[in-house]
C-alpha cells in the first residue's frame, strides 16, 4: 500500500534517493524535482536539491471514479501513518490546504475546505424540517458533522456510530477544530458497524439520519444501493423524517442518478432530491448529496423552513463558513446536462 | 520552457529514459512509472514499462494563484506544441477529459468542461438584458463564446478581437465543436490588440462586451484592474449595457473582491455583481465572473429577463449543456465565507 512506506521496490529509486510522490494506487510516483511554486517561472533546481526540504515530494489523489485526472498536493510534513484492523490512515501537512486526510486511499478531507461538505451534508436535511430532536450520524467519526449538528438548539439527542476508533483518536489529536463536535453534551458516541446499528434502531426513532460512511449514492454505491439497508434507514426515521448522504458528482463521466432516485422514491416514499456543492479537494471539485424524506408531513428540501440561528454556534468556534439559506436553495439548481442525467421522472 | 520538449537537462533523466510529467513551471517532473488507473489497485509495473504506451507521462497544471496544489492529467498523445510571437500553445489528448489546451503555461480549457465556462460567461450577461443587438468579444479566439452568442437570435452583430492567429488556427483545426462559433455569419473577426480595439470603439456602440482575455478580475487582475481600460469598456457600452469577465475563484487563499467591486461601481455606475460556477479543470474546481452594467436602464443580473430559446441552437450542434435560468440565478448565491470576503458594501 502507498501508505506503508514512501519507498518503492524500484532499484533505480534506491540509486537516486529521490523524494516520493505517493498516490492512492499501488505504485508510488517518484520525482527528481518539484518546481517550487512560490517563485513562479524562475527555478534553478538541481537534482541535488531533491534532498532539500523545498522538495519534500507530493501526494497525488486519484479518485477511482474520476479516472486519469488527479489532484497533487505538495507535502510539507507527514503527520500520521497508521493501519487499523479496518483501514489505512495517512495524514499530511500542506502549507496552503492545511492538513490532508487520506483514508484507505481516498481523500477524506482537507482543512481548507472540509466545512463545505460537513455543513451542507448536515444543514440541508436539518434546515428542511421543523424542530428536529433526535439525529443519527453513521460514520463521520472526524466530528465535523457533530460540530454542525451542534448549531441546532432544538436537537436533544445526537447519536453517532463509527467503526474505527483509530480514526476518531487521530482526529481528536490532530484536528481539534473538527473533533470539537464531540464536546457537545448531547452526543452519544458508539463504536461499531453502522449497518448493524441502523438495523437495531427501533422504528420511527430519528428525525434525521445523516450518512457519512460507505460509498456515496449513485453509479458506484455499494451499501447505499442495497435496498435492505435503505429500508432500515427509512424504518428508523419518523414520518416526515429526513436522510442525507453524499452522492456522485455531476461531473463523473457516467453520471446517472435515475436508478438511485427511483430506488429512493420506492423506499422512502416522501421527497427525493439531489443537491450539489463545491468542494475543491474532491474529484471534479464538487460533490452531490441525496436528500430523502419518509412518508408523513411533506418536506420541501429546496425551501428551508428551519433556518440556522446565526448567534448559536453550538460547540463550534464561529458561525458557519459555507452554509446559508441562499446556498441551500441554490444547491438544488442543476446544469442542463445533469438534469438530463437525472432522468425524465425527475423534475 | 516546458513546451519546447519533453526532455529536461537532467543527466539522470537521459540515463533513465523515463517518461515526463510536464508542469506549467520551468522544471519538468520526471516519473519512473504512473499507475494505470484503469485497473485499480493491481499494478505490476516494471521500470521497463515506462516505455509502454500505458505510461506516456502526465501534465501537471499548477495555477500561480492557487499554490501547492495541482491537477495532473494522464497524457494519451501530444496533439500540438507551438510558439507564436505572443505565447506558447500546448494541446494534448486525454482519454477521459478530451483534448486539453495549455496557453502560456495556464490551462485554458478541456473538452470535458469547457462549456460550463463558455456558456456562463456568455449567457449571464446576454440573458440579463432585453434584445441585445451588438456584442463585442475581446479574446475568446477559440470560438466557444461565439458559439454561445450564436444562440441569441436578437443579436445582429458579433465582433471579436483576439491577438493570436496561431491559437485561432489550432482551434479551427483540432476543436471543430468549439471553433464552430466562427461559422455564424454575424461574426466579424479582428486579429489584434484587444485594448487598442476597445479604445477605438465609438461611445455607446455595444449592448454587451464579453472579456475572455487578460487575467481574471480580482486580487491578481492586471489589465482589468486598470481604470483606463475599464473606463474604455464602460464608454463602449450603451446605457444599460453589460460587461462580463472572469474573476477570482472564491477558494483562492486570499479571495477578496471589495476593491474590485468598488472600482467597478465607480466606473460602470450600474449594477455590479459577482457570480461563480463549477469548472472542474480550473484551479479549485470553480471560477468567478464579474458582471457590470452601465448607467441607464437598470439591470438585475440575478433575474434573467431574456431567457434562451431552447429551440434555437444558432451554429451550435445542440442545446446548452450547462446554462439554464435556474443555474443563472443560483450562480449569484455565495457561501458565507465568500460573502464576507466581498466586503460589507456588497449585499
Amino acid at each position: 500500500m502507498a501508505f506503508q512506506n514512501g519507498v518503492s521496490s524500484s532499484p533505480i529509486k534506491a540509486m537516486l534517493h529521490v523524494p516520493t510522490i505517493e498516490t492512492n494506487r499501488n505504485e508510488p510516483i517518484e520525482i527528481i524535482s518539484f518546481s517550487p511554486i512560490q517563485n513562479g517561472t524562475q527555478n534553478g533546481v538541481q537534482d541535488g536539491d531533491s534532498f532539500s526540504p523545498v522538495f519534500p515530494g507530493c501526494y497525488v489523489d486519484i479518485a477511482p471514479f474520476y479516472p486519469e485526472q488527479g489532484h497533487v498536493y505538495k507535502v510539507e510534513k507527514v503527520i500520521f501513518k497508521g493501519k487499523s484492523q479496518y483501514q489505512d490512515l495517512f495524514v499530511f501537512q500542506t502549507s496552503t490546504h492545511g492538513k490532508v486526510v487520506i483514508l484507505d486511499g481516498s481523500l477524506q478531507l482537507t482543512e481548507k475546505d472540509e466545512f463545505a461538505y460537513q455543513e451542507m451534508l448536515t444543514h440541508l436535511p436539518l434546515c428542511s424540517i421543523l424542530n428536529p430532536k433526535k439525529v443519527l450520524l453513521i460514520g463521520g467519526g472526524d466530528g465535523g458533522i457533530l460540530r454542525e449538528v451542534s448549531r441546532h438548539a432544538c436537537v436533544e439527542q445526537i447519536d453517532i456510530c463509527d467503526l474505527d476508533k483509530m480514526v476518531i483518536d487521530v482526529y481528536k489529536k490532530h484536528f481539534p477544530d473538527i473533533a470539537i463536535g464531540y464536546k457537545d453534551p448531547r452526543v452519544n458516541s458508539y463504536i461499531g458497524d453502522g449497518v448493524a446499528f441502523i438495523k437495531s434502531v427501533p422504528p420511527a426513532t430519528y428525525d434525521a439520519i445523516i450518512i457519512d460512511a460507505f460509498q456515496g449514492m449513485g453509479a458506484y454505491a455499494t451499501e447505499l444501493s442495497n435496498e435492505d439497508i435503505l429500508k432500515s434507514i427509512a424504518k428508523a426515521l419518523k414520518p416526515g423524517g429526513v436522510m442525507s448522504a453524499p452522492a456522485d458528482s455531476i461531473w463523473l463521466n457516467n453520471f446517472a442518478m435515475e436508478d438511485t432516485i427511483t430506488l429512493c422514491r420506492n423506499i422512502f416514499k416522501g421527497s427525493v432530491n439531489y443537491a450539489w456543492t463545491s468542494v475543491p479537494s474532491y474529484a471534479s471539485g464538487s460533490i452531490g448529496f441525496m436528500l430523502c424524506s419518509t412518508d408523513g408531513p411533506s418536506v420541501d428540501f429546496k425551501r428551508p423552513v428551519n433556518p440556522l440561528d446565526p448567534s448559536n454556534f453550538g460547540v463550534a468556534k464561529g458561525p458557519p463558513k459555507f452554509y446559508n439559506s441562499e446556498i441551500h436553495t441554490a444547491a438544488f439548481s442543476l446544469p442542463a446536462f445533469a438534469k438530463s442525467a437525472m432522468g425524465s421522472k425527475y423534475a
